[in-house]
């Protein structure tokens, strides 16, 4: 069975068993993030004071820490929904937003390295170097690096972390132990609409809600995105921009099923 | 006069009076509530801090106290905010989002409750059966409970609370004393999109901030809901999905109007 | 040159130089904000700790400082960006949303006024009469004065902080020193819409993140917000409310370009 045929399967499990993602991320995107887990199949819960965090990931199927708009409060509180995860067997999904830009940023990903075990870790090549610990300039929490070993970096932090790493860019990779894909769908337009990369996250948390096999689950997220983004983009008619692109996206992941998966996915 | 003839003035009351809604509530559907404010005709306001609540509702036509992402600090400005409501004379709708799920939501429901007087308290079937002291399997935020019971439930926590309660579902309830009424509006794919439960709380709120007859209130804000998604669906093409339909819904709170609430209103 | 080419000019070097934006914004809008930047062709950061606010302007173009959901926690966070943002030469500009409606509002804009030299500072006649100091009455976040010396007054408070001052409303005015203009473009449905005013502040934001004249910023920002308003709306069809306008408000924006501003733009 190839790669999209899984992915195809893996859409239908969530639809089905539409896994509580629960997620612990910034007040930029966080409605975006709800709204995608949704278009899915998945059902979102926001939950992030440390007095119910345990509580409320013992219910789900996932969990996503974002640290797009971290404070000394929800810090606290990504350790111990983690850690809470981890002896409960429920994945955990790390989308490292703008580390390296700050020492709080990257201070925080290194504590939540340690203490967590995560399942998958999804940033742009910047983050990804950033973690993997090579030098390469932050600009904000955008990323600037570009890097045609981004394969190899994917395996190496793939073996020091042990989990899943997803590189997002013009051609995205996923790494895990001795097996890796790049995925060739996506729009730069996705670039001009905030929150891409926390959605794609987002939708990794999803599909990692339904299955174990958790290379598999970030496939499956970064190749709904950008074959939506795609997809979103060729609706676009003359007089429209950025604002319908975005609704756009939504009513394609919503609409995302195995034939579009078969017919459009790009993996290698 | 029909109650659909009574919603019908009430909503020309918001529009001319623009009542001023405070919001202390989440970050996740916070900007969908502020917008649903001003669709229907109403002013938002959204202030959390403890240093200035008491200020801002006292300007307020309405407070709408929702529980979405409930934190240490922002518990205290909703007693704080809801017990001056109260001095004032200014109604107080409560959102008990997820309550049941976590310690935390369910004590913080429990001292709320016993410290401000609520005009009305909205919820799914499991919020409000976990309220009325039923036992009720709690999923995350989302409801799974189904119950042909939900008129007793929804009197019975009425007389409880002795205030309006409005539970929403398939089927709406909504009870106070000796009145009851349910509500066939609506379609499913309402819960597609986060925080329409969230947004009619706030349409309530606002049709609250015009009127002393909190259960005319609820009843409007839960058909100006559920009839604005029916609408919504039907504008659908071939093609479209859940992005789309989550614009066409605020198109149609905003042109929400006496002729459409006539036609399509369904208040038995 | 007019100021219509002026500001033309500044578009292009916004898209060449895409400026990173640094917001410490209200959690209602924020998504808003960080899409305007985007769609201008600026890049957005949003970060509020205390503990990374100092690193993280230092990598910006400009920094925004929005009040509309002020709490103690970010009150400080931004005045230590700020001084670390006139430190460094980066221009700050303030919304001072709701200003006077409670005391928290009225007197963390006097410490910040006092702490911090701004660039601009962006209100509507009600916000920037009080913090002129005339007697005016505020309700909640929105503006109910309306004065035909707003010249007058902008000029005033302009003299005062030693900054641009820009009033928005029917007609918008932005003064500096012996500088004034007035801007006529927009819709009052723009009203209607949660955060256009925010999203107006990080316009100027982002343009004044490419210049170093802060009142062509002003001016650039609020020209592109109005025109954006009106070409919005001609686009809507029977049938259409406000959440298409909002859309089709991003897409204008993204899509604003030399002619449009040089055929739509009414600057006196």
């Amino acid at each position: 069975m190839t790669i999209l045929n899984e992915i195809s399967k893996l859409l239908q499990l969530v639809k089905e068993n539409k896994p509580l993602v629960h997620h612990i991320t910034n007040y930029v995107t966080v409605n975006e993030c709800a709204n995608m887990v949704l278009a899915l199949g998945g059902s979102p819960v926001m939950a992030d004071d440390l007095a119910e965090v345990e509580e409320m990931v013992s219910f789900a199927s996932a969990l996503v820490i974002n640290i797009g708009t971290l404070n000394e409060r929800t810090i606290q509180s990504m350790i111990t929904a983690g850690k809470k995860a981890n002896q409960l067997g429920v994945p955990v999904i790390l989308d490292p937003v703008g580390v390296g830009a700050t020492s709080l940023r990257t201070e925080t990903v290194t504590i939540l390295l340690k203490e967590v075990r995560f399942a998958v870790v999804r940033g742009n090549m910047s983050e990804i170097k950033m973690i993997a610990g090579s030098d390469v300039e932050i600009k904000g929490v955008d990323s600037i690096a570009d890097d045609e070993n981004g394969v190899e970096i994917a395996k190496l932090l793939s073996a020091k972390l042990g989990c899943v790493v997803a590189i997002t860019g013009a051609v995205d990779i996923i790494a895990e132990k001795d097996r890796v894909c790049t995925i060739s769908n996506g729009d730069k337009i996705l670039a001009d609409v905030t929150g891409t990369g926390c959605m794609s996250t987002s939708l990794i948390g999803t599909y990692a809600g339904a299955t174990s096999d958790y290379f598999l689950a970030a496939a499956a997220g970064i190749t709904t995105m950008g074959l939506s983004g795609e997809l979103a983009k060729q609706r676009l008619t003359d007089g429209q921009g950025i604002g319908t692109f975005r609704i756009n996206l939504f009513d394609e992941v919503s609409k995302m099923n195995a034939e579009t998966l078969l017919n459009g996915g790009k993996i290698q």
